[in-house]
């Protein structure tokens, strides 16, 4: 990667590797071996150490207490937090809420933003967003059910969701709702609201278990039931049938985000993958490291990662410089690349490491089983590249109407 | 496949199906949501009819109860419980249970078949079988640190074992162990040896979580440790030194039965795909079906477990014509190769499932996860491509030692 | 592969493969080095060997001086033959001749089959096949441009034809043309017509360059033209409309065909390969057969040419038993599964031989480039993956449309 | 690719990229038709062309002619060049003759830089580089045959060499022999000798027949015998001894310089790919971009191309910025990322060709048939693949040996 980066940026990352390793480092045994819950409280402690070092929520501008990063610079954040699956929690800036800020600071009244945004940046609250749904396709965002019908200065909302992560425990759902169900394009006809917690109607039916985990609290993706849920009008985020332009607006930084956690998985994987290469004896004197095969999956895996940081970076460094229309062929691009390098850098990491790698005693096996969903989740991998070749083929003055 | 197959066992298979579909399908949902326990009442109501049918432990000679079916007849058996994994735990017929069962009846004294042998071909009691150690790579049998000194007319057993499957809630185990370590050839220095459950010594550390779930009785993979463990020495199975001459007698047909079990795990979830793939609707009236790259999934998918099928069941036929030993390169071949359609094919179908795939309603995740160590379980992959190498590189002169 | 086949046929196998050996190989290095048609007269010679070995197109029934095989039997007398590129063309049983001899026996009238069968089964002359046609995608077999328009007892024939194989040189070809253009049925469209070499209006414009290769003789590719070309109704082969039935009757003896020969390019393929790595060193003493990348790809390529052959015999052996019809999901299947697996292993016994693989003076550069038209011809694998998902698909009540 | 590469190297890539396909892109069916030195009056027409236009041998230092260009701007001119089989050639920056002026420019005497540097320069005379030897693994460099025994002030050169690139017309050959077979290090065994062509004793025995094209003139790769030749000391190029240290040198600069041209024909690949996509049609109003496969292949063909162009220029700016040691881990790691990259793409791009695919009348063939090489010249992918892993290993405490 370049060497040109600025050294602030540097030591800053060198700061959080070091966080990352030496204060979430040890609470990763416990992370793999007990409920959430149980962890909330050394969560809090470390998170305020992060405060304390100034390094919370650095994604945000300094005004509000962040660093004020580039999309690219924070992408190198990102990856640094990604080694460990509670990096992005301890410094406030793990998914959803790290979109839900971007999208009240930018699309929010101030009064939602006084109520809602202050205490999601202090870290007070966690939120969630409410936007997949059992009954259609991921790949399909225009196809919802989800219908918020507007009785006088109120909302009320009738639906199913899921995959809504977070959920449990979140002080506030955004929700994307059909308000105007016969606006003449598909993509006109929904909005996002945000709907608080116990607010009656809003319902989570259960935690999904999900590849093992029933989950809870932050690790966890709900099952949702809006039924005659009523909030007021002002509880909506930006403009009436805007939804899906605010969900739009929200996918170039949020893909950077994913795909440098991503990529951070990636590297303590293959970190994990060298040391057991080089401690591991087949027979004395004769470690796994003298084997080809696993000298080739070192090899590979080095270069699908350098080249999935360099494409991401690069897509980052794009909408810095020109916005998300400019890059959104990258987005898509990213989006199955990096996926496809994360799924086959830790398949290779999981085999160095044998038996071993099977067992919920190393990250690996908690990764092969919830990134798996890297592939699928925000579009599966094949509407992405049906994408990336609608745009290219545009060029070559045909539509394949996708 | 052949129609050539003889017309009766046509008929055990289609009897054989229709169980598995309609009585132990049902369990099916309680088996992914609820601990194995509580599931074992259903499970010996299921055993009960299965044993009224006359289905019982098929493998078995006639003479002891079961329908003395050759390996190949066999296997496919093993494919039509493998679409459920309640399926050989129903019929008396799944690992470790079964070599154990083998074992037993080939090598253990009358005494010990008695004792042993009786209780666990009726179903009375469960087995384990303790050979992998975490201190050593399972790719290099002979090294071995469990060891079993003679002391008089005992043995005493010191040692410590891993994923030692299905040891929770086993009335015994058969350890291999080190008794001759300084017999010249690394192959001639361990033996068998039955432990009981109870013996003092031999304890139980805990169950293993594996890929998210911490498991118990049948479902499980212990951390096992003997600690002065005394035995009788009538307590050995065959000759001292034997052990790994009766290990690799019964991998052959531990082979196959995994192979099969595989390919009717990979024909469930074939047909889940399918199944999927013709009703989820991307728009309406455009099911997933409509889309190449599903269809694509779907061909590629068919050829494989069609080629894996004809593979295991050639291997399994050399082994009832000639032997093991005629058989070895392929009983090699079919490890990585139908390992590697398994992976694809799961790989594939929870793909189309998209986030339904993710979660722990379906199958799907579970056989992701706990499949995953097909690839990993009696020898990586890599080994057993090596030693296909050495037996086909020994016709053109060169040794390559491994 | 099944020991249980008949003796007899173990003994021709022997027998041929004897012969392609060594009386064809001492041939291949001028077949790689010299214009075909300088090799006429030792492949003259071969030929007559053959004949006097009673082995002549062992295709053919009994009574026509054949051997009565089934397509099974031959299946495995065609790999034999594959494992040089001039086994076929020796045993008279080479494309497109053994195809157009079926044919001419089955539905030509007495007089086409005295006049043309006779001469091309005792290998007195060549034929050819003219089908695929440039301006046309050969996937879609009912769009065709070229017409045969009846004027009185004559079919006046205009078209563009190429990939004729083995035009130049050849006596006559067998032309698919549009003989019904008002057909409700598109498939009811177009029939099969003997057109003898020198009939004014048919024209071999050139053979086509090739992978590198002009080509010439039986070796070549031709492209050619039909301009107002003249020939009588009897040179009609079976109904008129019934062109397509025909090609449908055709291909699935000729996909077996076609596999098993690929098949056997890959056992040559495979034998050098391994010769390579167990002769060439990298070091002295170390073969490359020590480095565990080649004894994967040894491995691999092991595993996979066998899953091929037993899915090409099985398929042959339903067709044997059941017909064309009730295999063509199979014949499907082996079309990309084998394909696969031939560019697979040439590709690594192409690397495994270095710089040496990249020259013409072995067999493999010629099937690298020459083979790799297995993934096109007779349709490309992509559209024999989406018949067998459509086939598949049916039997979940979806019609996928194509 | 970054928008922030200085606008004067965007004037230069577009002029560049016009010559190519509006000058060169004329030439190119004959290239593919006819033998070589017919094209030579055109191309030495274009050459022309390229000095008026101020383009000539731009890797140059301004001072010689050039224009002095940094290897990450270099490499962006290759990928231009690249687009066209006769790019480099035209531009008299083509292999191996860029690497011998580097050579010659940095380590030879002034006499035989005025002798032979200045014609080679000037586009003159063609050289070339006798390196690889057919008894030996390229992979092992140190494993060398060609003797350079010192007799008073002459060198008395023996030896066998094989694809020696473009030796076919060239002015001369510089020579890997070891002068030093006692030296104790093996590196420091060889030296690198200028021979003349003429010169009594050096021989081409032929141009090797490569995959299809016996070659000619620059496009060949001939067969070498060194026979008791003798040249004057003074042809030595750098110290005795040095023979690999400058192979290294000149190792860094070529992969930069492969790997740019490689994705310049990849580019062309995809162009061509998107093309015939959109203007083949399957059915009417169908074009073979409507099919799924083909936009997948699209889009990770697009994902792929860019990843290795940030890949390699990544790489180029640490060689123009540290030295090719500093990056020596990233020049293996492009080596085999790259060349994996070509092999899809062309293999993608020559599938959605079909039969039109495999024919001469396209660029694709060439590329398909002559860069298969890509994975085997300058060290196989293994080889490697191998090396980076060693690289990355050393960092974990195991030194694998290789």
């Amino acid at each position: 990667m370049s060497d040109s980066t600025a050294r602030p940026l540097d030591g800053m990352l060198e700061q959080i590797r070091a966080f990352v390793r030496h204060e979430l480092g040890p609470l990763e045994a416990r992370f793999l071996a007990e409920p959430f819950r149980a962890l909330l409280p050394a969560m809090e402690e470390a998170r305020g150490r992060v405060k304390a070092l100034g390094l919370w929520a650095p994604h945000l501008p300094r005004e509000e207490g962040g660093r004020g990063l580039s999309l690219a610079e924070f992408g190198r954040v990102s990856e640094e937090l990604g080694r460990s699956p509670l990096g992005h929690l301890a410094f406030n800036c793990q998914a959803p809420d790290i979109g839900n800020m971007e999208l009240l600071h930018a699309h929010a009244s101030p009064a939602l933003r006084e109520r809602w945004l202050g205490p999601l940046v202090r870290g007070e609250v966690r939120s969630c967003f409410a936007m997949t749904e059992p009954e259609h396709a991921g790949s399909n965002p225009v196809h919802l059910s989800t219908t918020a019908r507007r009785e006088g200065d109120e909302y009320v909302i009738d639906g199913h969701k899921w995959f809504t992560s977070s959920a449990d425990g979140a002080a506030f759902a955004i929700v994307m709702a059909v308000t105007d169900p016969d606006a003449p394009k598909p993509h006109a006809r929904a909005s996002q609201i945000l709907v608080p917690a116990g607010t009656p109607g809003f319902r989570i039916v259960r935690n999904i278990p999900v590849m093992g985990d029933v989950g809870e609290d932050y690790f966890s993706h709900a099952d949702v039931r809006f039924e005659g849920c009523r909030v007021p009008v002002e509880n909506r985020i930006g403009a009436q049938g805007a939804g899906f332009l605010l969900a739009q607006e929200r996918l170039g930084p949020g893909r950077i985000h994913h795909c440098m956690r991503w990529i951070g998985v990636c590297e303590r994987a293959f970190d994990l993958m060298c040391r057991r290469a080089a401690e591991r004896e087949l027979a004395p004197g004769e470690p796994l490291a003298s084997r080809q095969a696993v000298q080739h999956w070192i090899a590979e895996s080095r270069a699908e990662i350098d080249a999935a940081r360099l494409m991401t970076l690069d897509t980052a460094e794009r909408i810095d410089r020109g916005g998300v229309r400019e890059a959104r062929v990258q987005i898509s691009t990213i989006k199955f690349f990096v996926a496809g390098v994360l799924g086959r850098v830790l398949d290779r990491a999981l085999q160095v490491h044998g038996a071993l790698g099977m067992t919920d005693d190393l990250l690996l096996a908690f990764w092969y089983r919830h990134e798996r969903g890297a592939r699928i989740y925000d579009g599966p991998d094949e509407v992405h590249k049906s994408v990336v070749a609608r745009e290219v083929l545009k060029g070559y003055g045909v539509d394949i109407g996708i």
